[in-house]
């Protein structure tokens, strides 16, 4: 790759500070058209896409021949002057003085015609590379970062829990198991457990990693693999908890509409929805929410959990994310705490996103105990051997703590309108989809 | 929890702000002493340790009795006045005016005196309540922080690599197996081959996550589960690639002397050699590093990858980390770059971190000729088939690109000046062990 002097090598999403500037862009052909005697050629190099316009005068006649045969996703160095141009997609457009070819890609797979799911799926390694792939992926990572300023901000330390674990925290059903040197681990669902060990030392965690469910339903909201932002805080109420949640989705949602106009145009996003999402968040009971559900036509019996049905009726009915609260002990885990003013129900909450989005973040306020956990385990027919550990949090300096686990997949494909799961990861872990 | 109007509850680590006020924190107690009528109580609450002074003058005959029996890691709720004393650890302590008992402890195994480390490592949970494991945890979580901080700031885009996949990177004797529906699974090494596909589509990217080796060796440098930095970069040369990891590094460290001058204090760290992590670092050959190693009196034969023994004699000869370059292919990963000058050798580096540390980070420019690729392979006795979509990325704009992996708690533990990797992980997962 040549380098001229004088020229600086920019990226397209840094284009508006080279404004009437030459500029060397390093990237690949997105599109390209010609117009009489005029090439537009669209090169997108992952920051952005940006047109670029050749003529026989501008270009010297064999490079334009090159330009005229560059195929889809060839890659390419060019060189050109950075013009203001509204109607250019990004608002910029390089009239093209040089070019340089580094690869020709031969009949690329994903055109711009209409492909299926599954062929896609299949290639996910080159889809990543279209403009609405790029958009969610973008916003991806804005939703983590946000999450991890966030805390970050709040002072929460970041404490990574293990991702092969002994014990199991919501049930064996749906773990993954592995052969740990001849021993049987299994793949962390949670990093719950070990979260509760580190507030107790750290005052207020969080761990954010990948955690595994073996699923085996296929549905538009679930994933094999999926990443978890879970924190945990000691001295924290179930009022502290609720408080905490709505600050930190709030912020969330604000940034990735500060930060990624572009990408939520790409998408088409309704971007009035996203700016509603403020704090205070409205909250009903678990009561509350069957009452709904019998006006709504889907009755649920007490202690029954909500299936997607449910949930899509309760979250439709708000305009802001809502909180379910104060569900059933016996629809819920073991170490939520149960409300002193009515043991049956836990100081427990779902957060439901509008739209029909539903459940990202689940938490509660933890036992804290150790008769009660005790007693926990043992109706839950949980041995007690691999958690003693946990109930030695209850033995030595036993505090009322919080936590929650929101779930990112969830919180992008809301943020992002989508309509299936599997767009709002990379590599996305489907039930027997495991390539590329 | 009682909170009283006009005393704000805050937390150790702000207490500067906090100098002749009244405050209430909540922690624990991490140590006690009395002298004649006075009682010194060390409360720590996650964010630091705070002395504290009762005496039967300042705090409420019962409370004061209450404040005696008080054990080790009881949780308790205090409020006080703060005063500057340079004294104390910190320099501020607390004159106790009210005290509330949470929960009392019982016998808390882990006591001031010496414990041996299978116990400890048995206690992790509690452990992690020291100030020594509280210090190097919270540089960890500086060292993520900085990592992340950089790459964001220098335009790199989180693109997460799954965890489960179907293709070993570093062949297969130390991959953990995972029944995946019925097909199987591993357990991933490296996100570098999905990084690769990423950077065609985003420029330039980098995934963070937890990697896992079924190492059958215990070493003091070992984990079987650890977590990753994996930048990777289109159109960056090996010169790029190079230039980025030592501004990486001393960023890191630099970012940990500002941030955490209080845990390096704790663990005694010699800062003096931390402050000269600045770039450029130098740089040898591998020849370079054999020639060395035979005037060291530790020889290798020309191809032959450097045990533990061969990197401490390197990098021990250098004051900051070095980089060595250009390993023979044949002791390297299939997907390395030739050197085109001497395709016997790679555009390929270690850098070794200084005193005895060893390598830190691993990278290289990969190979972007889809015929080269495919010989290498070939070469590697490596099947085709899982490789599939990897071949593609050279088929459709293939480029120029490099990246890296470091390991996050061989950093940590270099940082740190640990002697054992166990520590700079909060749960660390070894050979045999998994508990808690």
């Amino acid at each position: 790759m040549e380098i001229k002097p004088n020229i600086p090598v920019v990226y397209v999403e840094n284009l508006k500070d080279f404004s009437g500037k030459r500029v060397q862009i390093r990237g690949w052909v997105y599109n390209s058209r010609s117009s009489g005697s005029i090439l537009f050629i669209l090169v997108r190099d992952g920051t952005g896409i940006v047109q670029t316009v050749s003529t026989k005068n501008s270009l010297d006649p064999e490079k334009f021949e090159l330009a005229k045969r560059l195929t889809q996703e060839s890659s390419i160095v060019i060189w050109g002057l950075v013009r203001d141009d509204p109607r250019a997609p990004g608002g910029y457009e390089i009239e093209l003085e040089d070019l340089e070819l580094v690869h020709m890609a031969q009949d690329y797979p994903i055109t711009p015609k209409e492909h299926g799911v599954a062929f896609l799926m299949e290639h996910r390694h080159l889809w990543l590379r279209s403009s609405r792939q790029n958009a969610i992926l973008r916003i991806r990572a804005t939703v983590i970062k946000a999450c991890r300023d966030f805390l970050d901000e709040q002072g929460f330390l970041l404490v990574d829990a293990p991702i092969l674990t002994p014990a199991a925290v919501e049930g064996t059903t749906t773990l993954f198991p592995v052969d740990y040197f001849g021993e049987q681990a299994y793949l962390s669902q949670s990093g719950q457990l070990y979260n509760e060990a580190a507030c107790m030392a750290f005052g207020r965690v969080y761990c954010f990693g990948p955690a595994f469910r073996a699923e085996k339903s296929a549905t538009r909201r679930h994933l094999a693999e999926l990443w978890m932002l879970e924190p945990e805080a000691a001295f924290y109420t179930f009022e502290d908890n609720l408080k905490l949640q709505e600050e930190l989705v709030s912020y969330v949602v604000q940034t990735v509409l500060e930060k990624r106009q572009r990408e939520l145009q790409t998408l088409k996003r309704d971007i009035a929805l996203l700016k509603r999402v403020t704090p205070p968040f409205p909250r009903i009971t678990y009561d509350q929410a069957l009452e709904l559900l019998r006006e709504k036509g889907i009755p649920l019996d007490w202690g029954e959990d909500f299936g997607a049905p449910h949930e899509n009726a309760i979250c439709t009915s708000f305009e802001k994310p809502v909180f379910v609260t104060h569900f059933p002990a016996k629809c819920k885990a073991f170490y939520m705490k149960p409300d002193p003013d009515r043991p049956e129900v836990t100081l427990s909450a779902d957060l439901l996103a509008p739209e029909g989005y539903g459940e990202i973040i689940g938490g509660s306020e933890r036992i804290d105990s150790l008769e009660l956990l005790e007693q926990k385990l043992k109706e839950n027919n949980l041995p007690k051997a691999p958690y003693r550990w946990y109930l030695d949090l209850r033995r030595y300096g036993s505090v009322p703590h919080s936590g929650f686990g929101m779930g990112i997949e969830r919180t992008v494909s809301w943020i992002c309108g989508l309509e299936h799961i599997r767009e709002s990861i990379p590599f996305p872990r489907l039930l027997e989809k495991m390539y590329p």
